[in-house]
């Protein structure tokens, strides 16, 4: 069994409302979603998340802000195309989302990981060389966290003044299990503008219905100041000429109803209970060796070896042997340093297959240390 | 009216089959196609294509050997990303389909025409160094030409003594207006193997639906050797993870009952009346200052400015005042020297339309020899 995923829980995917918008959005628009592009994406579509972007963060949000693409990856991959220069400098929330790695990794990128104390003062001469920023404020992939508004408020103070962009991840927005994360950065952003045109800050925003409707649409966004939305569309046309119309008509259908959020009146309870499943298994079996924070939203716990006492890449095989996985936290970390955490997923499974899990991991990390004091035990001799 | 355009005619397309097959596909498989990939896409689709390729070409093909993508133009993005280090030699067909040229930009790779005749040994050497051959050999954008399969024969042989691949990019296979185009460069390829095992060659092929059926499911594929699809794959994974699984299975349901096949028996004959349309009435007013090679299939003439009288830049300003446009061939050019000829689309209007477009263009050159001779006379004095 796997806790190793990062996906939302297949048996709650809507699929006769996916089915019954797909009917309705051929009837809609006709031929007119049979054909390429817009690059841009579906204007209905970009309207609709301009508007509610808008009333979202109190700013002036236009279609011209909306790019729609194949997922937020796809927004990871164009926003490297249009500004990472091979070997330019990168400041990224640590560990750091393994699809943004990946999308970054042709251009070579040099990472500086994000101190949010902020501080440092070579930290500021760093951000001035950074040609973005990238954060997943709300319940980061790995590790579940939240970043407060106080620091928020403080990285975009800091990004403003270096005169950088800032890539603000936030796909798991919908997955909010104790309460609401408060203002997104591009919410302050805008608050920070003093023009009342469209909006023109340094926040690039990448929202997505993979988490709230289904991933399979393919259908996520950027949203930014229309220049960067130009340049970003120019480097889709090279990549794909457009996305498919019939995906993006599908999430219209659905979120002009305002469905993707009442559908997480039904996920969220799920997730919630699966979550206190794994931490209630996790307090019993696994405390003595690893400790966490309370995830208030997302899909993962991050469990942190005490002590650095566990080699999370060096257990994998032991947790193989039992037919348990998890994510190693060597993989998220683009210093290679770190081998002492692990990712564990709780919304892919039932309370009781997260539940065995946990116990199959206990007895993974038993053998994992017995064999090790055997290994240290024949090496004394 | 615009004759610059690329695309199939929109009142064609199959909407009602679409939104039928929209529902089945979902009705059959669920929740699975609502999920991520696989990155290579939808299995049973894969193994179709694979069993269509294997009948067409007498070769042996698996799900291993096809990656799906968004449309051709994702393959052409990928093949850029996995072959083509900065500055490397491509030996394209010329002029080149915009679109190869566009996606391959970013890797600013050097170009080297294709010279069909294939008897310069100095082409040999250049073929040595070059990461791959580009060709479209069916009605190839911009000009609508037909390779003979003398000349696909040669190349390949040419190809394979060289070393390097061949990328043979097939997205008017469908557009057949006058009999068979004869095998694909891919079929000889398959025929070239002494091995009974699954294709191994050199060739990369990339088909597409956006013709046969529309373009706006995003369904495109590469055929090639396991390996390569496996390179492909995990770059199109940093890329957009996958594409969407729910266009994938709508392509599925129709082409399982060959309803591609069928459907080209409704567009064939309307594009060969559209196309003897625009020919009828540029023989009459057109011909005085352009030839052209009657195309077999595909969506285009390529007319050429009879003794390079005619500098097609030039001449859009005086076409944009009548109001119809063309693609000059100056876009087409990675030499950048050809500015006297023009690529004038038939599938997208009626005859009618193509018609009075060719009266419009008729006009606009005669206003652009006046104003010349105007220009040339206020010099002579």
């Amino acid at each position: 069994m796997s806790l190793a995923g990062g996906l939302p829980a297949t048996e709650l995917y809507p699929v006769t409302d996916v089915q019954e918008a797909a009917h309705a959005a051929i009837a809609r628009h006709g031929p007119a979603i049979m054909e390429y592009g817009p690059v841009e994406g579906l204007l209905a579509l970009r309207q609709l998340i301009a508007a509610r972007t808008s009333a979202e963060t109190g700013g002036v949000f236009m279609a011209a802000n909306v790019l729609l693409t194949t997922g937020s990856m796809q927004a990871l991959d164009l926003i490297g195309k249009v500004l990472i220069d091979p070997g330019e400098l990168i400041v990224a929330q640590s560990p750091t989302y393994l699809g943004a790695l990946d999308a970054w990794r042709p251009r070579s990128p040099s990472y500086l990981p994000l101190d949010w104390d902020l501080t440092d003062p070579d930290f500021d001469a760093a951000l001035a060389r950074a040609k973005f920023v990238y954060s997943v404020p709300n319940y980061s992939n790995p590790t579940g966290v939240l970043v407060s508004q106080a620091r928020r408020i403080a990285l975009l103070d800091k990004v403003v003044e270096a005169g950088t962009w800032l890539v603000e991840d936030d796909p798991y927005l919908s997955m909010q299990l104790d309460g609401s994360p408060g203002p997104s950065i591009l919410s302050h952003a805008v608050a920070r503008s003093t023009g009342k045109g469209p909006y023109d800050g340094p926040v690039l925003y990448l929202g997505t219905v993979s988490k709230s409707l289904v991933p399979g649409l393919r259908v996520g966004w950027v949203i930014a100041e229309a220049g960067m939305i130009q340049n970003l569309a120019r480097t889709k046309m090279a990549s794909d000429l457009s996305g498919s119309l019939l995906t993006q008509a599908i999430a219209l259908e659905l979120m002009e109803r305002d469905f993707d959020h009442q559908h997480t009146n039904v996920t969220v309870p799920v997730y919630r209970e699966r979550r206190d499943a794994l931490l209630r298994e996790a307090n019993l079996l696994l405390s003595e060796w690893f400790e966490w924070d309370v995830p208030v939203g997302g899909m993962f716990v991050w469990m942190r070896s005490k002590g650095r006492a566990i080699d999370t890449d060096a257990l994998y095989k032991f947790a193989v042997e039992e037919k348990v996985a998890y994510v190693p936290s060597s993989v998220f970390d683009f210093t290679g340093e770190d081998r002492f955490a692990m990712r564990v997923n709780f919304t892919r499974s039932s309370p009781e297959v997260i539940a065995e899990g946990v116990r199959r991991l206990a007895r993974a990390i038993e053998h994992y240390l017995s064999a090790r004091r055997q290994h240290d035990r024949a090496r004394s001799l």
